[in-house]
């Protein structure tokens, strides 16, 4: 039998490393992650179906009303959502899919799936994360101080996740991240099936 | 500050491998086992305060009233307990421990500490534990039948357990729960202090 993969989503404050993180993890190890879909119109480069599902309003809304998505928002006039489809395939032919997700959506697709492991990506410390926003020269100190009071107010979330992980070094946290995903697999919820058939092995000495 | 060690129960069916597995992560990577107690007499070679805490019956009895261990039980006229001691000045001086416990004793702990994580080893089938003891050579096929039964009996309580390990290869299975111990670092009740500090952290930008 096809062992199935496990479903994790990874959140963290902005500038803690987790877009590079995940990229890492996809390239190193084969993880697959989910692909949203969104109602805004492609941009340059953009592959349906690769970057993004691209669908009209109506086609998003006819998502939401037939339950297709597992979670969705409305940014800016347009909607993002996950659509279930392409997670249930992966995981059904055994791949490890992980969603990279904020911590509202997050915590909302836990409440409707359980079996999905919430891990949580943390600086060593706030003058860290502000150093780390810094050092990367895409933003001006106004820009900078609002993403640090936005993490401040997002981290009552943090005790909600299932596992917290320390990026203090890139390299390490991957490696950790990695095995944390493997070592999910033997998680109650995920061997529901090897519990069941040792159950069904051991009727005939009962 | 130092880093707290955790604390973690292997349990399994007879015949698993969780002695070995257990001997080997202690003699690779440096987990502690805790030590019992026990009223029994010192056999030949044991070591008090390194094969057991040899304890007279009143003073076993004295630490059941004074709430000084994890567990006890009584086997055959003799006590045999968990001393918390022991198992929490390992934990402070940031090693990790590992108790060898059976189930329901696993399960009356696990009540009591929530902290604990509880590690199931299973075989692949029946028939592979069967196998194992028949080529371990040491019992009769009576008893063989009768340890092959009481797992049947045991196996209501793998459910129970945080995490369920399959022991096929015995070389993968110790470097799995390497891996999955270091994992279970993470977990979120492994983490209130980094939680915490975080929280205060960013206590000025709220």
């Amino acid at each position: 039998m096809n062992k199935k993969g496990i479903i994790a989503i990874i959140s963290g404050f902005s500038g803690v490393g987790k877009g590079t993180i995940v990229k890492e993890l996809v390239n190193r190890y084969g993880y697959v992650v989910s692909i949203s879909a969104t109602t805004r119109k492609p941009r340059e480069g953009e592959v349906d179906g690769k970057s993004y599902f691209f669908k009209t309003q109506e086609e998003f809304e006819q998502m939401i009303k037939k339950d297709e998505l597992m979670e969705y928002a409305q940014y800016v006039d347009h909607y993002y959502g996950t659509p279930k489809k392409y997670v249930m395939e992966q995981l059904e032919q055994g791949n490890d899919v992980l969603l990279e997700i904020e911590m509202q959506g997050a915590l909302k697709i836990k409440e409707k799936f359980p079996e999905v492991s919430l891990i949580f990506i943390t600086p060593p410390s706030v003058e860290e994360l502000k150093n780390r926003l810094i050092n990367r020269g895409t933003e001006t100190m106004e820009v900078i101080e609002k993403r640090v009071k936005r993490a401040a107010q997002e981290c009552v979330y943090m005790q909600e996740y299932n596992y917290i992980v320390e990026n203090d070094s890139l390299e390490v946290c991957i490696e950790q991240i990695h095995a944390l995903l493997q070592s999910i697999h033997f998680e109650n919820k995920n061997q529901k099936n090897l519990i069941e058939n040792i159950r069904k092995d051991f009727d005939q000495y009962r």
